[in-house]
Protein backbone atom coordinates (compact mmCIF):
# COMPACT_ATOMS: atom_id res chain seq x y z
CA UNK A 1 0.00 0.00 0.00
CA UNK A 2 1.57 3.30 -0.78
CA UNK A 3 1.63 6.26 1.56
CA UNK A 4 -1.01 8.01 -0.15
CA UNK A 5 -3.31 5.32 0.57
CA UNK A 6 -3.07 4.65 3.95
CA UNK A 7 -5.90 5.28 6.22
CA UNK A 8 -5.44 7.72 9.17
CA UNK A 9 -4.57 6.82 12.32
CA UNK A 10 -7.65 7.57 15.03
CA UNK A 11 -6.89 9.39 18.30
CA UNK A 12 -9.32 9.08 20.58
CA UNK A 13 -9.07 11.78 24.23
CA UNK A 14 -10.46 13.48 26.84
CA UNK A 15 -9.31 17.12 27.28
CA UNK A 16 -8.80 16.60 30.73
CA UNK A 17 -6.55 12.84 30.61
CA UNK A 18 -3.02 13.82 31.33
CA UNK A 19 -1.76 10.72 29.72
CA UNK A 20 -4.12 12.11 26.72
CA UNK A 21 -2.10 15.34 27.21
CA UNK A 22 0.99 13.46 26.46
CA UNK A 23 -0.27 11.74 23.34
CA UNK A 24 -1.27 14.59 21.63
CA UNK A 25 1.95 16.35 22.00
CA UNK A 26 3.69 13.40 20.18
CA UNK A 27 1.39 11.59 17.99
CA UNK A 28 1.53 13.48 14.77
CA UNK A 29 5.30 13.35 14.88
CA UNK A 30 5.36 10.37 15.41
CA UNK A 31 2.74 9.42 12.73
CA UNK A 32 4.44 11.32 9.80
CA UNK A 33 7.41 9.53 10.45
CA UNK A 34 5.68 7.35 8.70
CA UNK A 35 3.65 8.91 6.42
CA UNK A 36 0.82 8.73 8.35
CA UNK A 37 -2.01 11.37 8.91
CA UNK A 38 -3.55 10.76 12.57
CA UNK A 39 -7.50 12.16 12.93
CA UNK A 40 -8.26 13.58 16.49
CA UNK A 41 -11.90 12.79 18.53
CA UNK A 42 -11.99 14.85 21.59
CA UNK A 43 -14.90 12.47 24.03
CA UNK A 44 -15.81 12.45 27.22
CA UNK A 45 -14.66 10.34 29.72
CA UNK A 46 -17.25 10.11 32.11
CA UNK A 47 -19.85 9.07 29.75
CA UNK A 48 -17.15 6.08 28.73
CA UNK A 49 -16.88 4.91 32.54
CA UNK A 50 -20.34 5.22 32.61
CA UNK A 51 -21.31 3.40 29.82
CA UNK A 52 -18.64 0.47 30.48
CA UNK A 53 -19.20 0.39 33.89
CA UNK A 54 -15.42 1.27 34.91
CA UNK A 55 -14.72 3.58 37.05
CA UNK A 56 -11.51 6.50 36.49
CA UNK A 57 -8.48 4.38 37.00
CA UNK A 58 -7.76 6.02 40.67
CA UNK A 59 -10.66 6.21 42.12
CA UNK A 60 -10.79 5.55 45.54
CA UNK A 61 -7.84 4.12 45.85
CA UNK A 62 -5.98 6.40 47.68
CA UNK A 63 -2.21 4.74 46.87
CA UNK A 64 -3.12 4.33 43.48
CA UNK A 65 -3.95 7.71 42.98
CA UNK A 66 -0.74 9.26 44.98
CA UNK A 67 1.15 6.98 42.49
CA UNK A 68 -0.67 8.28 39.76
CA UNK A 69 -0.72 12.37 40.62
CA UNK A 70 3.57 11.53 40.64
CA UNK A 71 3.45 9.66 37.26
CA UNK A 72 2.05 11.64 35.51
CA UNK A 73 4.57 14.46 36.35
CA UNK A 74 7.32 12.20 35.92
CA UNK A 75 6.07 10.88 32.78
CA UNK A 76 6.32 14.14 31.56
CA UNK A 77 9.40 14.72 32.18
CA UNK A 78 10.87 11.46 31.01
CA UNK A 79 8.97 12.36 27.69
CA UNK A 80 10.51 16.46 27.49
CA UNK A 81 7.02 17.82 28.25
CA UNK A 82 5.92 20.56 29.75
CA UNK A 83 3.65 19.87 32.95
CA UNK A 84 2.43 21.61 36.00
CA UNK A 85 -0.45 19.41 38.05
CA UNK A 86 -3.80 21.09 37.53
CA UNK A 87 -5.23 22.61 40.86
CA UNK A 88 -9.04 21.41 39.77
CA UNK A 89 -8.67 17.84 38.43
CA UNK A 90 -10.39 15.90 36.18
CA UNK A 91 -12.87 18.31 34.79
CA UNK A 92 -15.35 18.64 32.61
CA UNK A 93 -14.22 19.02 28.99
CA UNK A 94 -17.68 19.39 27.45
CA UNK A 95 -17.28 22.98 26.27
CA UNK A 96 -13.34 22.41 24.84
CA UNK A 97 -14.87 19.20 22.90
CA UNK A 98 -17.65 21.15 21.44
CA UNK A 99 -15.63 23.64 20.27
CA UNK A 100 -13.26 21.02 18.64
CA UNK A 101 -16.13 19.64 16.30
CA UNK A 102 -17.10 23.15 15.44
CA UNK A 103 -13.80 24.10 14.16
CA UNK A 104 -12.90 21.27 12.84
CA UNK A 105 -16.09 21.35 10.19
CA UNK A 106 -14.28 24.36 9.19
CA UNK A 107 -10.05 24.30 9.47
CA UNK A 108 -9.32 20.72 10.81
CA UNK A 109 -5.45 22.52 11.29
CA UNK A 110 -7.77 25.36 13.32
CA UNK A 111 -9.18 22.77 15.44
CA UNK A 112 -5.48 20.94 15.74
CA UNK A 113 -4.23 23.92 16.92
CA UNK A 114 -7.14 24.76 19.25
CA UNK A 115 -6.85 21.43 20.84
CA UNK A 116 -2.90 21.52 21.40
CA UNK A 117 -3.65 25.16 23.48
CA UNK A 118 -6.37 23.77 25.62
CA UNK A 119 -4.10 20.85 26.55
CA UNK A 120 -1.54 23.76 27.28
CA UNK A 121 -3.58 26.19 29.33
CA UNK A 122 -5.03 22.98 31.55
CA UNK A 123 -1.88 21.04 32.20
CA UNK A 124 0.83 23.82 31.73
CA UNK A 125 -1.25 26.80 32.63
CA UNK A 126 -3.54 25.99 35.39
CA UNK A 127 -6.40 26.88 33.71
CA UNK A 128 -9.72 26.17 34.35
CA UNK A 129 -10.87 24.68 30.87
CA UNK A 130 -14.20 23.46 31.89
CA UNK A 131 -15.34 27.23 31.52
CA UNK A 132 -16.91 28.09 28.57
CA UNK A 133 -15.39 31.36 28.86
CA UNK A 134 -11.87 30.05 29.64
CA UNK A 135 -12.66 28.06 26.01
CA UNK A 136 -13.29 31.10 24.30
CA UNK A 137 -10.14 33.08 25.70
CA UNK A 138 -7.94 30.33 24.38
CA UNK A 139 -9.76 30.34 21.33
CA UNK A 140 -9.36 33.94 20.77
CA UNK A 141 -5.74 33.82 21.85
CA UNK A 142 -5.28 31.83 18.32
CA UNK A 143 -7.59 34.03 15.93
CA UNK A 144 -11.19 32.57 15.89
CA UNK A 145 -13.99 34.38 16.24
CA UNK A 146 -15.58 34.12 20.12
CA UNK A 147 -18.91 35.47 19.42
CA UNK A 148 -19.49 32.57 16.52
CA UNK A 149 -17.85 29.86 18.58
CA UNK A 150 -19.72 31.03 21.92
CA UNK A 151 -22.97 30.38 20.05
CA UNK A 152 -21.67 26.92 18.37
CA UNK A 153 -20.93 25.93 21.91
CA UNK A 154 -24.59 25.99 22.56
CA UNK A 155 -25.53 24.68 18.76
CA UNK A 156 -27.70 21.41 18.90
CA UNK A 157 -25.96 20.45 15.80
CA UNK A 158 -22.52 20.35 17.98
CA UNK A 159 -23.98 18.96 21.23
CA UNK A 160 -25.18 15.79 18.86
CA UNK A 161 -21.77 15.90 17.05
CA UNK A 162 -19.63 15.27 20.30
CA UNK A 163 -22.62 12.79 21.59
CA UNK A 164 -22.21 10.77 18.00
CA UNK A 165 -18.28 11.07 18.43
CA UNK A 166 -18.30 9.36 21.92
CA UNK A 167 -21.54 6.92 21.14
CA UNK A 168 -18.92 5.49 17.98
CA UNK A 169 -15.94 5.48 20.49
CA UNK A 170 -17.99 2.89 22.90
CA UNK A 171 -18.69 1.05 19.36
CA UNK A 172 -15.22 0.67 18.64
CA UNK A 173 -13.85 -0.33 22.39
CA UNK A 174 -12.64 2.56 23.80
CA UNK A 175 -12.33 2.39 27.54
CA UNK A 176 -10.37 4.96 28.29
CA UNK A 177 -8.16 8.10 27.57
CA UNK A 178 -5.66 8.30 25.16
CA UNK A 179 -6.28 5.32 22.77
CA UNK A 180 -4.85 5.52 19.58
CA UNK A 181 -6.42 2.89 16.47
CA UNK A 182 -3.68 1.78 13.62
CA UNK A 183 -5.39 -0.25 10.81
CA UNK A 184 -8.20 -1.95 13.49
CA UNK A 185 -5.09 -2.48 16.17
CA UNK A 186 -5.61 -0.55 19.41
CA UNK A 187 -3.32 1.01 21.61
CA UNK A 188 -4.47 2.51 24.91
CA UNK A 189 -2.08 4.92 27.03
CA UNK A 190 0.86 7.03 26.57
CA UNK A 191 3.31 4.70 27.76
CA UNK A 192 2.13 2.26 24.07
CA UNK A 193 4.34 4.97 21.97
CA UNK A 194 7.26 2.62 21.69
CA UNK A 195 4.60 -0.23 20.03
CA UNK A 196 3.15 1.90 18.20
CA UNK A 197 6.61 2.91 17.06
CA UNK A 198 7.10 -0.64 16.74
CA UNK A 199 3.73 -0.97 14.83
CA UNK A 200 4.15 1.48 12.62
CA UNK A 201 7.70 0.73 11.49
CA UNK A 202 7.07 -3.18 11.12
CA UNK A 203 3.22 -3.03 9.80
CA UNK A 204 2.39 -5.00 12.68
CA UNK A 205 4.60 -7.67 14.87
CA UNK B 1 27.43 6.51 46.91
CA UNK B 2 29.63 3.37 45.68
CA UNK B 3 28.17 0.50 43.73
CA UNK B 4 28.79 -1.70 46.97
CA UNK B 5 26.35 1.02 49.04
CA UNK B 6 23.54 1.11 47.32
CA UNK B 7 20.71 -0.35 47.94
CA UNK B 8 18.55 -3.24 46.17
CA UNK B 9 15.45 -2.10 43.97
CA UNK B 10 12.81 -3.98 45.26
CA UNK B 11 10.30 -5.73 42.81
CA UNK B 12 6.74 -6.68 43.87
CA UNK B 13 4.87 -9.19 41.71
CA UNK B 14 2.06 -12.08 41.48
CA UNK B 15 2.60 -15.39 39.73
CA UNK B 16 -0.57 -14.62 38.25
CA UNK B 17 -0.27 -11.15 36.93
CA UNK B 18 0.91 -11.35 32.76
CA UNK B 19 2.98 -7.83 33.20
CA UNK B 20 4.60 -9.22 36.35
CA UNK B 21 6.19 -11.90 34.13
CA UNK B 22 7.09 -9.62 31.25
CA UNK B 23 8.96 -7.66 34.11
CA UNK B 24 10.56 -10.55 35.90
CA UNK B 25 12.10 -11.54 32.24
CA UNK B 26 14.04 -8.49 32.64
CA UNK B 27 14.45 -6.50 35.77
CA UNK B 28 17.75 -8.41 37.01
CA UNK B 29 19.37 -7.15 34.18
CA UNK B 30 18.15 -4.22 33.80
CA UNK B 31 19.11 -3.40 37.32
CA UNK B 32 22.54 -5.34 37.11
CA UNK B 33 24.10 -2.56 34.06
CA UNK B 34 23.97 -0.08 36.80
CA UNK B 35 25.23 -2.70 39.47
CA UNK B 36 21.91 -3.07 41.74
CA UNK B 37 20.67 -5.89 42.88
CA UNK B 38 16.71 -6.83 43.15
CA UNK B 39 14.69 -8.57 45.84
CA UNK B 40 12.11 -10.36 44.98
CA UNK B 41 8.39 -10.23 46.73
CA UNK B 42 6.02 -12.49 45.23
CA UNK B 43 2.40 -11.04 46.84
CA UNK B 44 -1.18 -11.97 46.58
CA UNK B 45 -3.43 -9.34 44.47
CA UNK B 46 -6.93 -10.23 45.51
CA UNK B 47 -5.85 -9.47 49.06
CA UNK B 48 -4.31 -6.10 48.07
CA UNK B 49 -7.35 -5.30 45.86
CA UNK B 50 -9.45 -6.31 49.07
CA UNK B 51 -7.63 -3.81 51.11
CA UNK B 52 -7.69 -1.27 48.68
CA UNK B 53 -10.78 -1.31 47.54
CA UNK B 54 -9.34 -1.85 43.94
CA UNK B 55 -10.86 -3.85 41.12
CA UNK B 56 -8.53 -6.72 38.53
CA UNK B 57 -7.98 -3.72 35.52
CA UNK B 58 -10.41 -5.00 33.40
CA UNK B 59 -12.94 -6.40 36.23
CA UNK B 60 -16.76 -6.81 34.16
CA UNK B 61 -15.25 -3.99 31.62
CA UNK B 62 -15.65 -6.07 28.12
CA UNK B 63 -14.29 -4.08 25.58
CA UNK B 64 -11.29 -3.24 28.33
CA UNK B 65 -10.87 -7.47 28.85
CA UNK B 66 -10.50 -7.96 25.55
CA UNK B 67 -8.05 -4.97 24.85
CA UNK B 68 -6.02 -6.10 27.82
CA UNK B 69 -5.94 -9.78 27.03
CA UNK B 70 -4.59 -8.66 23.16
CA UNK B 71 -1.89 -6.25 24.76
CA UNK B 72 -0.43 -9.09 26.98
CA UNK B 73 0.53 -11.26 23.91
CA UNK B 74 1.29 -8.05 22.35
CA UNK B 75 3.58 -6.84 25.02
CA UNK B 76 5.80 -9.74 25.01
CA UNK B 77 6.17 -10.26 21.10
CA UNK B 78 7.05 -6.39 21.64
CA UNK B 79 9.85 -7.20 24.45
CA UNK B 80 10.73 -10.40 22.47
CA UNK B 81 9.43 -12.49 25.71
CA UNK B 82 7.71 -16.04 24.64
CA UNK B 83 4.20 -15.76 26.09
CA UNK B 84 1.21 -18.19 25.54
CA UNK B 85 -1.99 -17.14 26.71
CA UNK B 86 -3.10 -19.93 29.65
CA UNK B 87 -6.29 -21.62 29.85
CA UNK B 88 -7.07 -20.80 33.46
CA UNK B 89 -6.32 -17.13 34.08
CA UNK B 90 -6.01 -15.48 36.95
CA UNK B 91 -5.16 -17.73 39.18
CA UNK B 92 -4.76 -18.48 43.25
CA UNK B 93 -0.94 -18.25 43.80
CA UNK B 94 -0.40 -18.73 47.42
CA UNK B 95 1.83 -22.13 46.40
CA UNK B 96 3.97 -20.34 44.06
CA UNK B 97 4.68 -17.37 46.70
CA UNK B 98 4.82 -19.44 49.53
CA UNK B 99 7.56 -22.01 47.50
CA UNK B 100 9.52 -18.85 46.99
CA UNK B 101 9.85 -17.98 50.35
CA UNK B 102 10.56 -21.00 51.64
CA UNK B 103 13.35 -21.57 49.31
CA UNK B 104 14.32 -18.02 49.57
CA UNK B 105 15.26 -18.56 52.82
CA UNK B 106 17.90 -21.55 52.20
CA UNK B 107 18.83 -20.26 48.82
CA UNK B 108 18.25 -16.77 47.39
CA UNK B 109 19.21 -18.04 43.71
CA UNK B 110 17.62 -20.86 43.90
CA UNK B 111 14.68 -18.73 44.68
CA UNK B 112 15.02 -16.83 41.80
CA UNK B 113 15.42 -19.68 39.77
CA UNK B 114 12.36 -21.33 40.75
CA UNK B 115 10.21 -17.90 40.55
CA UNK B 116 11.37 -17.98 36.44
CA UNK B 117 10.33 -21.91 36.43
CA UNK B 118 7.15 -20.97 37.62
CA UNK B 119 6.12 -18.06 35.45
CA UNK B 120 7.32 -19.89 32.36
CA UNK B 121 5.33 -23.05 33.59
CA UNK B 122 2.03 -20.38 33.45
CA UNK B 123 2.91 -18.13 30.70
CA UNK B 124 4.10 -20.71 28.28
CA UNK B 125 3.37 -23.85 29.11
CA UNK B 126 0.06 -23.24 30.18
CA UNK B 127 0.46 -25.27 33.58
CA UNK B 128 -1.86 -24.51 36.21
CA UNK B 129 0.07 -23.23 38.93
CA UNK B 130 -2.49 -22.76 41.69
CA UNK B 131 -2.38 -26.56 42.06
CA UNK B 132 0.58 -27.98 44.96
CA UNK B 133 1.59 -30.43 42.59
CA UNK B 134 2.11 -28.43 39.96
CA UNK B 135 3.92 -26.26 41.78
CA UNK B 136 6.35 -29.07 43.22
CA UNK B 137 7.05 -30.72 39.75
CA UNK B 138 7.88 -27.30 38.68
CA UNK B 139 10.67 -27.36 41.88
CA UNK B 140 11.26 -30.96 41.59
CA UNK B 141 12.56 -30.22 37.86
CA UNK B 142 15.17 -28.23 39.34
CA UNK B 143 16.90 -29.85 41.54
CA UNK B 144 14.75 -29.24 44.57
CA UNK B 145 13.21 -31.92 47.66
CA UNK B 146 9.54 -32.18 46.62
CA UNK B 147 9.13 -33.82 49.93
CA UNK B 148 10.64 -31.12 51.87
CA UNK B 149 8.86 -28.12 49.94
CA UNK B 150 5.56 -30.33 50.35
CA UNK B 151 5.63 -30.08 53.96
CA UNK B 152 6.78 -26.40 54.18
CA UNK B 153 3.90 -25.32 51.74
CA UNK B 154 1.79 -26.13 54.79
CA UNK B 155 3.97 -24.54 57.65
CA UNK B 156 3.15 -21.89 59.82
CA UNK B 157 6.19 -20.17 59.23
CA UNK B 158 6.08 -19.99 55.72
CA UNK B 159 2.19 -18.93 55.46
CA UNK B 160 3.32 -16.29 58.72
CA UNK B 161 5.81 -14.80 56.10
CA UNK B 162 3.75 -14.46 52.72
CA UNK B 163 1.20 -12.50 54.69
CA UNK B 164 4.00 -10.19 56.23
CA UNK B 165 5.19 -9.72 53.16
CA UNK B 166 1.65 -9.01 51.60
CA UNK B 167 1.39 -6.07 54.22
CA UNK B 168 4.67 -5.23 54.14
CA UNK B 169 3.43 -4.08 50.41
CA UNK B 170 0.19 -2.33 51.18
CA UNK B 171 2.17 -0.49 53.99
CA UNK B 172 4.66 0.85 51.20
CA UNK B 173 1.79 1.76 48.67
CA UNK B 174 1.26 -1.23 46.32
CA UNK B 175 -1.68 -2.25 44.63
CA UNK B 176 -0.89 -3.68 41.32
CA UNK B 177 1.78 -5.92 39.81
CA UNK B 178 4.37 -5.69 39.16
CA UNK B 179 5.37 -2.47 41.57
CA UNK B 180 9.23 -1.47 41.55
CA UNK B 181 10.43 0.65 43.93
CA UNK B 182 14.45 2.45 43.65
CA UNK B 183 15.42 4.48 46.49
CA UNK B 184 11.56 4.93 47.71
CA UNK B 185 10.58 5.86 43.85
CA UNK B 186 7.70 3.41 42.79
CA UNK B 187 6.95 2.46 38.96
CA UNK B 188 3.96 0.44 38.30
CA UNK B 189 3.75 -1.56 35.31
CA UNK B 190 6.28 -3.38 32.86
CA UNK B 191 5.61 -0.57 30.33
CA UNK B 192 7.68 1.86 33.11
CA UNK B 193 10.93 0.01 32.07
CA UNK B 194 12.18 2.64 29.98
CA UNK B 195 11.64 5.02 32.61
CA UNK B 196 13.29 2.30 35.15
CA UNK B 197 16.36 3.12 33.63
CA UNK B 198 16.15 6.55 32.67
CA UNK B 199 16.04 6.64 36.25
CA UNK B 200 18.79 4.50 37.21
CA UNK B 201 21.16 6.15 34.50
CA UNK B 202 20.60 9.49 35.56
CA UNK B 203 19.60 8.94 39.25
CA UNK B 204 16.89 10.61 39.28
CA UNK B 205 14.90 12.60 36.26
Amino acid sequence: MSETEQTPIDFYFDFSSPYGYLMSERIDALAAQYGRKVRWHPILLGIVFQSTGSRPPADGISSKGKYMAHDFHRSARHMGIPYNPPSRFPLPTQNAARAFYWLHSQDCALARQFAHAAYRAFFVDDLDISSPETVLQIAGKIGIDREALATALQSPEIKARLKDEVEQALQIGVFGSPHVVIDGEAFFGADRLPQIEHWLKTGGF
